[in-house]
C-alpha cells in the first residue's frame, strides 16, 4: 500500500506539510456550518450508491445520472475501474500516481510503461505513444491529466488521437483529471459519448477536504453500468454526500482559489530557479516537481524537516529517481519559508 | 446492489423508520463537540490504513495491532475477506444479510446455503450444519452471530464443533458480529489464534453512526495481513477514525441501550404476540423478526408507511419469503406507536 499521503509524525501542528497537493485555502469557511448542521445525519445510513448526491452533481455537469459514478474519495473508482474492465494489458503514461499500478496489478494484469522523456520536459511525445500502443496493444491506456508529480498537462489535440487510436483497439482510456480544477485547461468530458472513456474526478484537492472522501467518474453510461454492477455499498459517507451540493455553490472559492496558486507558482518558480543546484519543472496543477542536479533528497527532506518543512520525495516514481521531490504550492508566508530553508540548505552545501 | 439501508422517501422527517438496525438511543450525545472539534481536521488525508484508530481499538479488545484491520463500515471488509481469500466454494448459514453472498459470487465463487428451519425457529441444528460441510467441503462458512434478520445467536460449543470441522478441512469461518454489542453474550475473539476465523465487527450499529462508516475486523495476524495486502488506501474518513478512541470510552451509553433494548423487546414480544395473525421471533440483537400468519406483508408495509412506519419486508433473504418482515427495537414511545398501527391493521382485517 502507498506509504504517503502527508506528514504523520510527531511534530503534526508544526510542520508545514509540502507534501499533499490540496488547496492552499483549505476548505470553504462555511462547510463548517454545513456540516455541524448535518451532524445529526450520521445517525442514518448514507444513500447506498449516493443517488442524490450524484444527480445534484450530474446536473451541475450538464449530464445524466446514468453517466456519473460517485466514490469515497477517487481511490475508490481507480480500484473498481480496474476491477470491472479486468484488462489483460494495461499501458501507464509514466512517471505518475502510483496508485493506478497497484489496482490493475491486484487484477493479474500485464502492466507496461510508456515513460515520458525528462529532456522534453516530460510532455508526451504523441507519436512515440501511438507506436509504443502500436506495439504492446493495450486493453486500457492510463493517462493523469494534468499529470501528478509533473504537472504536465496534454493537450485535448495530442489526447484525441490517442482516442482514436484506443477506440481503434477497442480499449478503454482512464483519464485522471483530479487535479483539472487548478487549471484553466479543458477537460475531456465532452467526448464521453463517441470514446471509451472513463475519466475521475476528485473533490478532495479543489476544495480541501482530503479527510472527508469524495470523488466521482464520468464515462457513458455503458461504462458506468459496468462499474455500478460491481461496486460496494454505503461507501459513501454521508457528510461527504452532504457536502456535494453547498461546493458545488462555491464558485468564487475556486476563482479565488486559482489567482492565488498561479501567483503562488509564478513567485516560487522565478525564486527557485535562482538556486543553481536545483532544476525546477514548473507547469499545470497546485503542485511543482523538482530535481537537486547533483545529490539525493533525503538529506534534504531531512534538513527540511528540522525547519518544520515536509516534501515528498519522489523515489518511488517510475521513471524518476532520488534526485526529485515534489511540493505543493501553498499560501505565500508559507512558500515564503520553504524558499528561504531552500536557499539556505542548498546554498550552503 | 443492496436496495435496503433505510427510508429515504418524501417523509423522511416524520417516518418512524424500524426498517434499521441501529441503536435507538442515537448516538452518544457528547460525540457533537468531538465532531466540531474535528471539523478543521478534514483538511488533512486520514491515515491510509487508519494506524492510530487500529492501535486504539486492538489495545482497548486486548488484541495486536496485526490482528485486526480497520473498515471503511463493515461492508468493506466483507468485500475484502472474499477478494482475498477467494474461495472456490462458500457454504452461507441462511437466512442472512445479503451482502455476504454478492461479495462471494463476484469473486466467482460456488455459492451454497444451509438453510435453518422455521420450525426450529431458526436455529442451527449443528449435526445437519457439519453433516452438509461434509457433503460440500467448502472453504469457506459464512455465519452471523447473533443472526440478521432472525436474531438467533449460537452458542460457542456448537461454534466450537464448526471451528474444529473447518480446521480439519484447512478452510475459513466468516463470523459476522456486527450485533454482538447489543448482547450479553460471548464474543468468538479468543479463538482467532487457533482457528482460521475472520470476525467481522460494526461500530456503526451500537453507536448509532451509521452515516459516518466505521467497522473493524479481526482474525490471526496471518489473516489480516492477507486482507492488508490488496485493502484499498484512505477508505476511512478522518471523522470515523477520530471517534474510535471518544467511542470507546462510552462504556455506560451501551449499558444504557443494552437496559433499554432488552425491556422494550420483552414489551414488543408480549404484546405483538397478542396479535393471533403475527408470529414473533425473539431472540438475541436490536430488532425481531415476524411473521404474518397468512398474507404478504406488502400490504401491511403500505398501510404502516400511511401511518409513518417503516418496516423491513423480507422477501430477499434466502430461506424467508414475503411473509416476512423484520422490525428495530427502538425507543418506548416509539414501540407503543408501532405495536398500536400493528394491531388496528391486523385486527382490523
Amino acid at each position: 500500500m502507498n506509504k504517503h499521503g502527508g506528514y504523520f509524525g510527531e511534530k503534526k501542528d508544526e510542520v508545514l506539510d509540502f507534501s499533499i497537493n490540496i488547496n492552499p485555502i483549505g476548505f470553504p469557511n462555511d462547510i463548517y456550518e454545513v456540516i455541524m448542521r448535518n451532524i445529526k445525519n450520521i445517525v442514518r445510513y448514507p444513500e447506498i450508491n449516493g443517488k442524490t448526491a450524484r444527480e445534484i452533481l450530474a446536473k451541475h455537469l450538464s449530464l445524466a445520472p446514468e453517466q456519473l459514478i460517485m466514490g469515497n474519495g477517487a481511490s475508490e473508482l481507480i480500484y473498481l475501474f480496474a476491477r470491472s474492465i479486468k484488462p489483460e494489458r494495461v499501458l501507464i503514461v509514466q512517471p505518475t500516481f502510483n496508485e493506478y499500478e497497484r489496482a490493475f496489478r491486484l487484477e493479474g494484469c500485464d502492466i507496461q510503461y510508456f515513460i515520458t522523456d525528462k529532456n522534453n520536459d516530460f510532455k508526451i511525445d504523441i507519436n512515440k505513444l501511438i507506436n509504443t500502443i502500436d506495439t504492446i496493444k493495450p486493453n486500457v491506456v492510463v493517462l493523469c491529466n494534468p499529470n501528478n508529480p509533473t504537472g504536465i498537462y496534454t493537450d485535448i489535440e495530442k489526447v484525441h488521437i490517442l482516442l482514436d487510436k484506443m477506440k481503434d483497439l477497442s480499449g478503454h482510456i482512464f483519464v485522471d483529471e483530479s487535479f483539472i480544477d487548478f487549471t484553466f485547461k479543458k477537460s475531456l468530458v465532452t467526448f464521453i459519448d463517441k470514446y471509451p472513456i472513463f475519466i475521475l474526478r476528485s473533490m478532495t484537492k479543489i476544495y480541501g477536504i482530503p479527510g472527508i472522501r469524495l470523488g466521482y467518474g464520468i464515462g457513458s453510461a455503458n461504462i458506468i453500468e459496468m462499474l455500478n454492477k460491481i461496486k460496494e455499498p454505503w461507501t459513501m459517507n454521508s457528510m461527504a454526500l452532504e457536502l456535494v451540493q453547498p461546493l458545488l455553490e462555491k464558485k468564487d472559492f475556486i476563482v479565488n482559489t486559482n489567482k492565488i496558486v498561479q501567483k503562488e507558482k509564478e513567485y516560487l518558480c522565478s525564486e527557485l530557479k535562482k538556486i543553481s543546484s536545483l532544476e525546477v519543472f514548473c507547469d499545470q496543477g497546485n503542485f511543482m516537481l523538482c530535481r537537486l542536479k547533483s545529490s539525493d533528497v533525503k538529506l534534504l527532506k531531512k534538513k527540511l524537516l528540522k525547519r518544520n518543512i515536509y516534501i515528498r520525495t519522489c523515489e518511488d516514481f517510475i521513471g524518476l529517481d532520488n534526485s526529485y521531490f515534489r511540493m505543493a504550492i501553498k499560501l505565500h508566508e508559507e512558500n515564503e519559508k520553504l524558499v528561504d530553508a531552500l536557499k539556505i540548505i542548498l546554498e550552503e552545501e
